[in-house]
């Protein structure tokens, strides 16, 4: 189905569910693939999602359970029967079940495991023992693996027997030891275009592997960086555990950038789609920034409580107050941001900060030399040349040091172990603001002599 | 070798060429893999680049200009010699060779195109023929193909005859009627799992195809939605011309998060690795931005001007002016961000421009009913109560505004055909910046009577 058709489809099943006529919402719910009706539940309100999941034929109501984020499934698991949760649950892939335990209370969490049979209440138990973030909660485990010594076409007979279960990992075939060591990785790509007498020796190559408890942003970052199609994954002794494949990598990625980008904006990330949060989890997620924020302004109200005075002499100071610590706020924000992303991408590490202060120095004196001199010159002609100085000088000051601090506050932040986004943000605009009033008044000070 | 390694070499190597010691640079770099060296010229200072990449062994070299970004191919080829350009670039996809025309003057383009054989330049003038953004720019050419009556044992036997070329994408192949319409789509792990006497028509699925001129974002986000490894690609009458894989995807959806993070901290993106981009490129990417904003804000230096009057006589008002822009900047940022990044997850559309701003104007009234408050009773308590109460109504109407704005703007930006987070910045900062501050002074006059 075209977008166009889902959305005339998601028009017509609301309508008839505003009528109460749950037959027809049903018809034409149950005519619809799981990807489109996943799109349905994406784009409802929150209120309406448990209602319209309950409508799903069974199949339909596990792939689209499956494939919902974290907080998505967590939302409806506390909205749905308990047999019906074990039977979903039981239905996740084991990583994506370790990652819904753990945002669900233990009471929750026990019911949900008590469906499970024994041995994949080990796995789910194996996967949860590793860190939060590492590579080993994005496991597919017990991949398919092969032997040196085998030809290809064995390699292929023991596919065929022994690969369904894992089947969609199977895309690059890790090659192990008879002690389960990893030696080397064959893509399949290249298994399927050799001679069937070729050895997998001869045609595997050096794995890039990772270890279990490596941090899964990284090894995703490599999986992109190298174009590789899964990464091994092994214990700390180079026994192979499990596989993470391109598109786990392609999935880790898209929910730092999604938490990046909503940490550059202020905002926690909500961990499911727009349309379908509540409006008190919208304002749960920006009220913490929005306060921290606030107070930090609160040194703004203090500084300029302490120019009073120079105010009350010269009015004409404070209209230019959100000019100067506005153009502050953007350049910090702007080296900021280059640096935040440069740090996500590994181009830059905190060992470079010398050489980012250096850089960010420069650039921010050349943005503050063009803002300062439009300024002066503006200034100038509107009000008085004595005051387009203080402006002019004033604005190559706040530029020059806030590309500065805008640069060096992510390096910090990763320095100390926190999230470069969400330290940076409140950090300049709160430093910029205040040290910029001073700079400003001080300027104003020794210029108009007052 | 490990991270710590690689940085170590590369201090060696820097000190090495600072003493002019070609010979033991020569070797440090060349005992270094692709990746590693691709990591070294990442981080290297711009004029150091080409110097580097002068003294890697051609097979080397080779690779890790394919691997490098547009932009920093660019840099690259124009100061290198015509000869060694043309090897370089011969080496690259069709889809890179494509990508780098586009960014390179036209003589320089003739140049490398002379150095490729009618064939190969028949591609890329195909691949050219594509709209920049389309997914036909991203295309692997040529991919092998399937019939629906083949066994797999047939299907296996092709591939390893035929595979040779396009290998790298073997990884779900297309099935195709005589007349090379697109029938269906075989995962290599269904393949390699199934009877040998199977027939193909049994084993496929449904395709989920592109066409070449669909946008190259969106069919990424398709396939990572869809946990797709690959999507055929066909012209408009169905006919397959190429595929679009999971780590073609992985490309477009990190381009495309770099340029989102870039534009919503109002930075142009670099195309380049930070620290391999010159000071003037830095100070480019962001003086565009960085006046646009500041000619905005000139309009709260002209609403200020309106108002001087009354802070001529109440300069305890102009204290507030950071907080209040502030707190109406943060808070239309925050609604921005989170509607910015739900439009690139397709999680929100433009015709949802109703739901949106009744859902940011009641997140909007929530978290200014918080801080009004909380401004009130400071306010308040450290100046007078009716100064409490002027600094509470207007930033909860000032939040209610902003995040209504905030919201939408994305929204209106993606109607008009702008990009959401270029067109969304400036025009809240300027709006909510001036409009706040009309309602501060217009509520301080109600409020106090002046």
């Amino acid at each position: 189905m075209t977008r166009r058709e889902v959305e005339s489809v998601e028009d017509r099943i609301r309508e008839h569910l505003r009528r109460d006529d749950l037959d027809s919402a049903v018809e034409l719910l149950r005519a619809l693939s799981p990807g489109d009706a996943l799109e349905l539940l994406d784009r409802s309100e929150p209120r309406m999602v448990p209602v319209l999941f309950r409508l799903l034929d069974k199949s339909t109501a596990v792939h689209v359970f499956a494939a919902m984020e974290t907080g998505q499934q967590s939302d409806l698991v506390r909205q749905l029967q308990d047999g019906q949760v074990q039977d979903l649950f039981a239905e996740l892939r084991v990583s994506g079940q370790a990652r819904l335990l753990d945002e669900m209370p233990a009471t929750v969490a026990r019911k949900m495991l008590a469906g499970l049979d024994a041995e994949a209440r080990g796995e789910v138990g194996r996967l949860l023992g590793y860190p939060a973030d590492s590579v080993g909660r994005r496991l597919r485990m017990a991949p398919v693996r092969l032997r040196e010594d085998w030809t290809v076409a064995v390699a292929l007979q023991n596919l065929r027997d022994h690969g369904g279960r894992e089947q969609a990992a199977i895309v690059s075939v890790p090659v192990v030891s008879p002690q389960a060591r990893l030696t080397g990785v064959v893509d399949v790509s290249v298994l399927v275009t050799q001679p069937l007498d070729a050895r997998v020796s001869e045609i595997m190559r050096e794995p890039v592997s990772a270890v279990a408890t490596e941090d899964a942003e990284e090894v995703a970052r490599l999986c992109a960086d190298r174009r590789l199609w899964t990464v091994p994954v092994t214990d700390s002794e180079g026994r192979l555990i499990g596989v993470f494949t391109v598109a786990d990598a392609l999935e880790v990625l898209d929910e730092e950038s999604t938490e990046d980008a909503a940490r550059a904006g202020g905002v926690e990330p909500l961990g499911r789609p727009y349309l379908a949060t509540s409006v008190l989890a919208l304002m749960r997620s920006r009220i913490t920034w929005l306060l921290v924020l606030a107070i930090g302004a609160t040194l703004t109200v203090q500084v300029l409580g302490v120019f009073e005075d120079t105010l009350e002499e010269m009015v004409v100071l404070s209209l230019f107050i959100p000019l100067i610590i506005g153009t502050g706020g953007n350049t910090g924000n702007q080296a900021a941001t280059t640096v935040t992303r440069a740090l996500a991408l590994d181009d830059v590490r905190p060992r470079d900060a010398p050489r980012v202060m250096f850089r960010e120095l420069r650039v921010g004196m050349a943005l503050g030399g063009c803002i300062g001199l439009l300024g002066l010159v503006i200034a100038g002609l509107v009000f008085s040349w004595p005051v387009g100085l203080v402006i002019g000088a004033t604005l190559f000051t706040v530029c020059s040091f806030a590309a500065t601090v805008g640069g060096l506050m992510p390096l910090a932040a990763r320095t100390i172990g926190a999230d470069p986004a969400v330290f940076s943000n409140p950090f300049i605009s709160t430093l910029v603001d205040a040290l910029g009033l001073v700079v400003y008044f001080f300027i104003a000070q020794a210029v108009l002599g007052i």
